[in-house]
């Protein structure tokens, strides 16, 4: 099989050149399958690359001028800014010269340029967001997050089955359980949206569809796939990191509160920290944009090396495992 | 002032009679200016009430023969038990024998019930369910939880307004800020219901409209009424409880870990207790649901009898505030 060919936008998200190019670095030495176009400034990265030992083979760079900042809007950036590593990693996918790209930029110019530039698989109505949250049990696909906030009922359906595909053969859950996000545990709760769409995905038959979720079963991992429209997707997301955050400085206040709970805290510290950094959104990697012609994958705007690495390896496993044409063949089952 | 009366619902909810008829006798203890008629089976009433010193002049038994199941179809039990403590409450209410009732049963009687039985005030387009959720600064009001799940801008605009009345009032916070649940920041955000919404609440003069709320914020206290539409509010509310819920089970697993982490523990115990119970969400007594000709409490299914007092003494200043008169005047002033 030929080598998944990813391009990296270097000059996205808070920490880039120097925590995206050192990710592309530990991506090449643990993947040699993988190769790395490193997109962005020429001597930013080169400045960079002097601090590491990679095999010069794996990693390539395009030099690209302009930069997309987080607050330009998306629509406006992606058309004017030909030049900037977002918009040529995009043109990249988009012309064969890669499989997939990696982007730590603003989420909006991902989403619009995604849309725009890379372009949907055919038969795809709208490519959805789904990034991966920890839950008691592990993780679980959140699909929706992305820019679809008035969806119908094709969509979700789409979003169930293309997140079945990702979670059996990423993620490696056999038979992953789907469930669309409701009020209420019974078949006839829910707005429109979900009313409509509940019936439809019950009589997929390659799909694994276990009904209704609430909210609150979505941190104890109840499903794999979690189903919503983007408006819910992203308040269970955020919410999800807020409730965390809030919580944690509550936590942190209580153990410096007196010498006894000081002491206390110093014997716990080590493990706590592991604890929480299991239950924070920002440890599982990007999310990957599905249904597009190659893969893209938005990882946080703070993003670390760490999570930049996971992601070129995500894109790596998406090429190994087919993913588009398993995504086209699922869809298509439903087309007939 | 004349006394409030609440009618309370002693058979509704887990914990029924027992930890009803003590948050009864918590509360006539604490307020001398209500007046409580527990509502239910006059025997297990009683034998309950044996147990307590109280003002007999405070608490009087109205007997209703029959119980509302949490898993009864609202609609059907609401039309066909007549005779249930839950009913007889409402009824209460409605024939202005109470001020506002109290229960612990199921919420989807208590809300047909609220909207059949009890019935709107005039021009009050739908009943918001309006819960008090703890945040980093306080207390703030998510609204509505409650059936409205296909919701209107009209439905929106009142939501914020009964909202920031009662914030005022109940609560106590002076010129609360309101602000509506969306995905991002910037005004031109969201689906088409809070579009649609934003410009509205951007009109009214006499609320203290601070625009979009993230999700993400919510738990950060940055707003004191939270305005969604129910199946968003729904999510938030339960998802709230959720993700606190699996990171405490995990936070609890660490500290059992190793002998280290126990003596940590031990040290700490007393005061991390006491910082989780400032978060839960069952800590804030019961959710009004607002708009009715009389108010109706819905508290948790398994609340215990400081719940049940906090709900009945919330009762009290309603009346005492006058909170139904209030809202009257702050919906008019868009009616012109």
């Amino acid at each position: 099989m030929s080598k998944a060919i990813v391009a990296l936008d270097c000059m996205g998200g808070d920490n880039a050149p120097g925590e995206i190019v050192k990710g592309a670095v530990l991506a090449a030495n643990e993947n040699k399958n993988i190769n790395i176009k490193l997109v962005g400034r020429k001597e930013d990265i080169e400045k960079e690359l002097t601090k590491y030992d990679y095999d010069s083979n794996l990693l390539e760079i395009i030099n690209a001028t302009e930069v997309i900042e987080t607050g330009e809007p998306p629509v406006a950036a992606i058309r004017s800014k030909k030049d900037s590593s977002l918009v040529k990693c995009m043109y990249m996918v988009k012309n064969g010269e890669a499989d997939a790209m990696v982007s730590a930029g603003s989420t909006g110019a991902n989403l619009v340029g995604g849309h725009v530039i890379i372009g949907r698989l055919k038969g795809v109505e709208r490519p959805p967001l789904a990034p991966l949250i920890p839950t008691k049990k592990g993780v679980s696909l959140l699909i929706d997050c992305g820019a679809n906030v008035d969806a119908r009922p094709s969509h979700l359906v789409q979003f169930a089955k293309m997140g079945s595909v990702y979670m059996e053969n990423i993620v490696g859950i056999k038979n992953p359980k789907v469930a669309i996000v409701n009020i209420g545990a019974e078949e006839e709760k829910g707005n429109a949206l979900v009313k409509e769409t509940y019936p439809l995905l019950k009589e997929i038959k390659d799909i694994n569809f276990v009904g209704n979720i609430e909210a609150r079963d979505i941190p104890e991992g109840k499903a794999d796939v979690i189903v919503c429209d983007a408006f819910v997707g992203n308040c269970i997301l955020k919410l999800y990191e807020g409730v965390a955050s809030v919580l944690l400085s509550k936590i942190k206040g209580t153990l410096m509160a007196s010498l006894k709970t000081k002491i206390g805290a110093l014997l716990i510290k080590k493990d706590l920290k592991k604890t929480l950094k299991s239950f924070s959104i920002e440890e599982y990697g990007g999310a990957p944009l599905l249904g597009l012609k190659g893969l893209l994958v938005k990882t946080h705007g703070s993003s670390k090396a760490i999570e930049i690495k996971n992601s070129i390896l995500q894109c790596g496993t998406f090429k190994e495992m087919d993913l588009n044409n398993k995504f086209k063949e699922k869809l298509n089952l439903e087309n007939k």
